[in-house]
């Protein structure tokens, strides 16, 4: 059994996404352990409850420093003691302890087709403002292994999503979201159960 | 009547989708007038002539200096005075001169989507090298405005194609041109011969 631990900012619908296939049983062998959030409001907390998960907020508006976030940040995940990591829409530079503690055992979504609007400053909306700016006609998600750098780890599954006349920011980013990262981040996910992945 | 010069330094293979297009009738009003190598031995002049176009060799070995080159290049546009200039796998630095008198009438195509494996260093070969390098699972090809800078361009079309596993740069390549350039090349000028796209 893979034990994931999900780390989320938002609304969750990426981790909406893992149970839809861990219920229809389209991921087997899997189960999420506990859903960790940096911010208190995250609807993905309620979601996680909904599903029986254990749902953890640890934010830095609750410590001091950076560094006591950090330690907080991987002591919660290390209690669960995963497997697999997953970063579904989590806006928290991830410090290098944690990567080192969970090597290539940490997988990102991404909502571009990286090298394409990745790194610093692309993040959320920004990332298909920068699509649109640039005037791009494809683009898309994908998961990576996480390391040291931002968006430069191991590439393991990417899917092209077409921009369309007149997309604003939100149109674009719901139908990358629709056509790819609600696709391949539970099929990766499938991969990794499967053993088909090796992961750490 | 679009009256289009083409610029090849190779085998011509973009060139050939073109008036495979022209001939099937799918692109209409539209004539190649010029096909220019800066190559002497460029199979692409052959297949220009096969097709009854006046092929002209324009090669930097033959001129001085660069700027003689350049001017030639330009002259030698200039005299089948083309609606569009079409950059075919065209391995040349294109002067300012040249972008400047024919500006928003330069196309070309590049084999990944841009902003990805692009710039100074991004040709032929070397494209599809740097995309199994980087690990990259989908990339693709991008037709594009030709101004100042290299690939900054404004884009027309981009089409998504994926790596498959064990991939070499030369499948990859091919894989890219049958199923991205050869397509949206003939598209593109189908689209401007159309009126639907503006040029000029």
């Amino acid at each position: 059994m893979l034990k994931i631990c999900v780390c989320v900012s938002g609304g969750g619908t990426n981790l909406g996404a893992i149970y839809d296939a861990l219920e229809a049983g389209k991921i087997k062998n899997a189960q999420i352990v506990r859903v960790i959030s940096n911010n208190a409001g995250a609807y993905a907390l309620t979601r996680a409850k909904d599903h029986g998960t254990e749902a953890v907020c640890v934010s830095p508006k609750n410590f001091e420093t950076r560094e006591e976030f950090n330690k907080a940040l991987l002591a919660s995940m290390k209690e669960c003691n995963p497997d697999l990591v997953v970063l579904a829409g989590f806006l928290v530079n991830i410090p290098g302890e944690i990567i080192s503690t969970f090597r290539n055992r940490i997988i990102n979504i991404h909502p571009s087709l990286i090298p394409s609007f990745c790194g610093p400053g692309f993040y959320g909306l920004k990332v298909h403002e920068g699509v649109l700016e640039r005037g791009v006609k494809v683009t898309g998600a994908t998961v990576h292994f996480v390391d040291e750098g931002i968006d430069t780890g191991k590439i393991i599954a990417q899917k092209a999503v077409n921009v369309e006349e007149g997309d604003t920011p939100k149109v674009l980013q719901q139908r990358v979201m629709e056509q790819a990262e609600w696709i391949i981040l539970p099929e990766t996910i499938k991969r990794i159960a499967d053993g088909e992945i090796k992961i750490g």
